[in-house]
Order: structure tokens, then C-alpha cells, then sequence
């Protein structure tokens, strides 16, 4: 390896409340590193690198760094820009070594989900088919924990904590106004995996708790059984809260709704959902004949830093900070991995999976997590999930009585290569 | 006043972090009282006095009690059963007194809006005409903060806090991710009021912060006006976040959306609304295009309790200490009121004025705290919030890592009279 090697730190997709944590341990691990140069980070993910976009995190204030730990969202900047093949996309794979090449970049740590470890994992067999020493290394990241090989992912401990506080909270307005507002709907997100939904169980301390149902993918859903069920808990308790995943399907695995407007896909061609809790609402406003009120935390279950999870950071800081840790002790073309250790009390360290096989992985809710009935989870689930909201992550607070979050300087690293289009 | 005479409290409208901490504060100030026999609370407002349907309050663990603080939504049940003028809810209004008379009630603590305020108002003067000892105190009551008379309502810091909150939260999701999602609508609650909106304006501490505009009821709006501001916030800065308030409406008053399907008006004749940030997606997709995502908080902005204001929590608290003081001094016949002291100090107290204005009174955002283009808000704006979002609610957090609410147990007054149909 080439002393003093620079360093891109990229964040790619959909931000979490810790992504930022996991940035926070991979520039405060390479910052202690002899061996590397600059920390840079790459503008907006792989798109940073394509348009050799970086900026000098290295000479950012260390406690603009360390308040990343508190802050949400993705502050190097993500993207939601998919590489293709080497063979579709060569000239993209090459752009990004040459601009790796020019700035003696030899590491590049990836924070995202299986479609960045994927680039990642192409990045890594071009640079090493062309004989260039470079180390990539991914971190997870994604709310919807549907990364294979992990436990669980950095980011969904936090989403999770927030919309089960969140189904809790608003299950007690229902209950309160069920008079006139009988139903509640909280659509949460989760594409194919309904992990988010089933962290919602962990509210439900007894029967009268909601939610009282919920809907994952993973379950096949019809509108018949949707009126069966609502009919049956109100029967039981006078009043439903349902927790809804954005993306039902059918027996046959349509999607309950979709939008097919011009902004039907995102640019990774996958089809953008939303409105499956309107769906419901309309079904059972119309057939049970009970006024029913729609929540659709949005983007902000993704970026609730002001109930995120304490051990969500954590793990996020110790994935950041295990990425370079293993890089520097030679490994290469892996992401780090969460593991539960055995036993009664939770304990979690890192491992490693093959980026490969992470990038054509994917983790659904396992069946003995959802009831018989498939409108709830199991003890199974909440005793996967209750380790992982243990905890309020610190916040500082500002005299206007609001959270403080950092942004960085961006001192830009001077290019030295031809605009790229 | 008859010795050892009995309380009603009563919660009313849509529920709120903080009106629990109101309750908290007539019952435990009511139970120290040696004039006061039991307390009972009126299960889902007016429609518990009408049912005689109350349950023993004194007789609830004070730890329960005492637990209301940090309890969201209305412990003992709200409702949105609206009582006509007296003559044409005559019978309504005779049963209530029967109620009274019946289990010897002789103080009536009603939390809620000026609908509320207006029911305390006519029950209090029928009373008074038939020559029944009873007083009635409003406690004011609303996340909407349209109450007039009174500086600010409970509730209101709350919500101003957690929306304020998931403005910035968003907002750095959206500043994370520009480059797929460009535009994100907080839509937020407030009927024809912007104060919930305009609270947001909070979180933008320089102009790089979200929201970058702020539509509110009180200023006209129009989609060729929000196409141009958008349009000129991208050129700034390259992304737009929006606040939506539920209520817009168009320069001759219409609202912008409005359902009109079976549920389209509540129970108080109240258009229900809903969708105002769809409509703005929808036109900013097909005039800007640009990729724009709606979060929709619903009931989960009143009832967030694990983000509350702590100086809410307390005023609540006096507010409903405040009710039982004065009942006790011999007001009525008014609701309690909070006023800020002078000086650059916050300070606030309590004061009275007079249900019937209270229930005809609406106080909207003045024009001095809406900017001069109707898409923002001023710095007076900010000042007058600033100080209502101050600290944040203790919680008590469970084993299972999500808050601790209490539940009463409900022991139940037992009924004397006809069942009321």
C-alpha cells in the first residue's frame, strides 16, 4: 500500500437517523490511522466520485465531526445513482478510478444497501483487474433492514423505536377520540420488506395497546380480510389501529397501490409506493362504515434523530469504525456485519460479509416473526427487535428550544481531471 | 356551596400532549381540597355526563395520577359531540343538570376548544336559571392555538416543538438526498388557523434550513404563486421544502382540497380536510418537475409526548391547578387564560376571561407575523413561539426501550338515573 493513501468516505440511498454515526467512526478511525493521508468525502455518494465532487473532511473541525453522531440524515451527501453492469457501465467504473487514481485514493468505505454494495463490489474487481491497490469496504446502512448476512442494519434500530413510539402515542389519541375518529392508519415505509410495520408490535403491552393490526408484505393482503379483521377488533375493543406497510401485495404479488405517474419509479427502477394507507381507508370507511384517519410519517421515520435509538448509534459508530479497522488489517471487498452473540443478555459485535453477496441478498420478515392470522407479529419478532431500541440517543438542544445539527464546511479538493458528462 | 360537593372533569375535541397534564393539575388540586368530596371523570367528554357514564377519579393510585403528566392524548376520553343552542338541545342540556344534581356535582372542569368553551357556557347559565349551585371553569385546550384571549393555548408548544423538529429533521433528509427527492411537503394540522405551520418557521436558522416556505390559511393561496416559489427556492439552493397546512385556501376563500365523501365534515359541521400536500405534489411534479414527497404527521403531531415542551407541560399543569383555585375563590362562569408578562424575560401566568367570549372568539396568525409574500413567517413569529418550546418532557421509559403511559382504571360511579337515549 502507498504511504499516506487518501480516503473516500460516500453515503448512498435513503438517509437514516445514523448514517452519520457510522461516518463519525470511519473518519475519527482513518483520522487516527499513520498510514492514511486525507479523509475526503464524496458529494452526493458515487455521484461525488464520478464528478470528482470530494471535499476535505480532514480538515473539518473535530467537533463538527464528532456532532455527526447527532445528527441525521446523510451530511457528505447521498444519492439514488445505480451503476449497471461493468459492461453497461464501463465508462462510469473507469471515471471512478481515474478520479481514484488522481487523488491516491486507496480506500473507499460505502455506506448503504445492497445496491451500493454492489457498486462498491464493482468498483473493487475493476481496480484490482487494472492492477490498482484499493481497498473497498461497505457499511450498512438502510431502515429496512433487509440486508442478508447482518443481524440487523444500522439505521432501523432508530426507525424502529421512533414508529413504535409513534403507533403507541397516536393509539392513545385514537383511543381517546374513538367516539368520532374510530380508525387510525400509520403507514409506514418498507418497499419489500416489512420489517418497519413489525417493529410496531413492540407497542402493542396488551390487547387495548395498538397496534391492533399489521400489515407487512411479507403477508399476502386482501381487502375481504382487511374488513374481517377491523370488523372483529372492533367488535372486541370499539376502536382499530392499523399499522400499514407501503408496499402490500396481493396473493398474487401486485401491489395493493402504485403510482403510475411520471415519478412512478425512482432511478433505481424500483416502483415508488405510497398511498396504501388511503387505499385502506377508503375500503374501510366505505364497508365497515368508521371514520378513519391516515398517518404517513414520510421521510421523517428516517430521520427522527430526536428518539433514535442509543444502541442504533452505537452499532452505526462501531460499523463505520470496524470498516477501517479491517481495511487496515488487509481486508478487502467485504461489508461489515452485525452478529448477536448467544445468550440472555444482548451483545453485538461485527463481522464480515462478501459485498457480492450482500448486493444480491435480501431479508424479509421470516414467517415465524408474523401471527397465523398474518395481521400481527409474533413474541419471536418483538424479541428480535427490543435489543435494538434500548436507549435515547443524546441530542444537544439550542436556546430556540430545537435540536443542533452540524453541517460541514466542504473545503473543496482542487480537481485534476476533465469535467465528466 | 354544599358541603363535600362533587367534581366533573371533562376533556373535549381533539386530544393533545399536554391536556392530560392540565387534567393532572384540577384533579390533584381538587383532591387537596376539604370542600370537594369525589372527583369523577366524564368518560369521552359531554357524552359521559349525558350517558352518566363517570368513574372514580379519587380513587385511582396517585402514581397513575401523577403519571397523567406524561401521558399524550385524554386519559379520560374526548369526543366531538357538538350541543346546539338551548333551545334546540334542551333535553341535552336538562340531562346534564339532572346528572349533576344527581351525584351531587357541583364543579364542572371542562378541557377543550371554544366549542367546549360554548357547552360549559350554556350548561353553567341553565343552571344558574334553575337555580342549581354549579361552577364551571373552562381549562383551555388546543394543538391549533386559535383559542382568542388567552396568549397561547396548551398544546400548542407542543406541537410547535415536534413539527418544528420534523421540519429540520426532513429538511436534512431532503438537503441529504436533492438529487433524486428535490421537494418535500410537511403537510400539518390547523383548520383555518396557521399557528402550526407557522411554528416551523422555528427551524430555519439560516436560509439554507428547512422549511423554505410555509403555507398558512391566513394568506391566500395559489398554485401559480407556489409553482414560482418553488421555482425560485431550486435556483437558490437546489432542493425545496415546503409546510402545508391542512386549511389552505384560495384568494375568495374556497379550501384547496376538500373531501367530500361520507366523512368529509366532522361532527361539529367542520369540513374535514386532508390532501393539501397531494394537490401540491401533483402541481409542482407536472410544472417544476422535480421528484416531490408529502409526509403526512396526522395524529401523531398532537399526541407526540416524547417530544414535548416541557414549559407546556407546566403551563398546562397551572392551567388546570389554576381552574380548581379559582372555582374554589368562587369564579365562574370563565376559562383560565395565559398571559406573558412584559420583558425580555418569558413569564407566564394566569388569568380569566369569559367562557361565552371565549366559544365565540377565533384568533388567527396576524398579518405582522406572515411575511410580506404569505410564504413565510417574520421574526416576530419566531419570538412569539420561541419561548413555548422551551426544555423537553420528561419521560419514563420502559423495559422495552418505548414510554411509559398510564391508564386509569375506571372504577365506575354507579348510575342513578334512566339511561338517556
Amino acid at each position: 500500500m502507498v504511504s499516506q493513501a487518501n480516503v473516500v468516505v460516500a453515503q448512498s440511498g435513503g438517509p437514516t437517523a445514523v448514517i452519520n454515526a457510522s461516518a463519525c467512526g470511519v473518519i475519527q478511525q482513518a483520522m487516527k490511522s499513520d498510514s492514511i493521508g486525507r479523509v475526503f468525502g464524496a458529494t452526493n455518494g458515487i455521484l461525488g466520485v464520478l464528478n470528482e465532487d470530494l471535499f476535505d473532511i480532514s480538515a473539518e473541525k473535530s467537533q463538527t465531526i464528532e456532532a455527526l453522531k447527532r445528527t441525521p440524515a446523510a451530511a457528505i451527501g447521498s444519492c439514488r445513482h445505480k451503476l449497471k453492469s461493468l459492461d453497461e457501465s464501463r465508462a462510469d467504473f473507469e471515471r471512478i478510478l481515474d478520479v481514484f487514481k488522481a487523488h491516491n485514493i486507496r480506500y473507499f468505505f460505502y455506506m448503504g444497501g445492497n445496491d451500493s454494495m454492489d457498486t462498491a463490489d464493482k468498483v473493487n474487481k475493476l481496480a484490482h483487474a487494472a492492477g490498482y491497490e484499493l481497498v473497498c469496504i461497505g457499511v450498512p446502512k438502510t431502515i429496512d433492514n433487509d440486508l442478508a448476512y447482518t443481524d440487523h442494519c444500522p439505521g432501523y434500530g432508530s426507525v424502529a423505536k421512533y414508529v413504535a413510539t409513534c403507533a403507541m402515542e397516536a393509539g392513545r389519541d385514537t383511543e381517546a377520540l374513538y367516539t368520532a375518529d374510530t380508525c387510525t392508519i400509520l403507514e409506514v415505509m418498507g418497499r419489500n420488506a416489512g420489517w418497519i410495520a413489525a417493529a410496531t408490535g413492540l407497542a402493542a403491552r396488551s390487547p387495548q395497546d395498538a397496534p391492533h393490526l399489521i400489515y407487512m408484505p411479507e403477508a399476502a393482503f386482501s381487502f375481504d380480510k382487511l374488513v374481517t379483521d377491523v370488523r372483529e377488533v372492533l367488535k372486541n375493543i370499539g376502536r382499530v389501529f392499523i399499522v400499514a406497510g407501503e408496499g402490500l401485495k396481493d396473493d398474487k404479488g401486485n401491489y395493493v397501490t402504485a403510482d403510475s405517474g411520471a415519478f412512478g419509479k425512482d432511478s433505481f427502477g424500483h416502483v415508488q409506493l405510497g398511498g396504501a394507507a388511503d387505499m385502506l381507508k377508503a375500503v374501510i370507511e366505505k364497508e365497515v362504515g368508521i371514520k378513519t384517519r391516515c398517518n404517513k410519517l414520510g421521510t421523517n421515520q428516517r430521520s427522527a434523530m430526536h428518539f433514535a435509538s442509543l444502541t442504533d448509534v452505537h452499532e452505526a459508530y462501531m460499523c463505520g469504525s470496524a470498516a477501517v479497522e479491517n481495511a487496515l488489517a488487509g481486508v478487502n471487498g467485504k461489508m461489515v456485519t452485525l452478529v448477536r452473540a448467544e445468550g440472555p443478555d444482548y451483545v453485538s459485535t461485527t463481522a464480515l460479509a462478501e459485498l457480492i453477496d450482500v448486493a444480491n441478498g435480501e431479508k424479509k420478515v421470516p414467517k415465524e416473526y408474523i401471527n397465523e392470522s398474518g395481521n400481527g407479529v409474533t413474541e419471536a419478532m418483538k424479541d428480535y427487535v427490543r435489543p435494538l431500541v434500548q436507549g435515547e440517543a443524546p441530542l444537544r438542544i439550542g436556546q430556540d428550544g430545537l435540536p443542533m445539527f452540524m453541517r460541514f464546511e466542504r473545503k473543496a479538493v482542487q480537481k485534476k481531471l476533465a469535467k465528466y458528462s
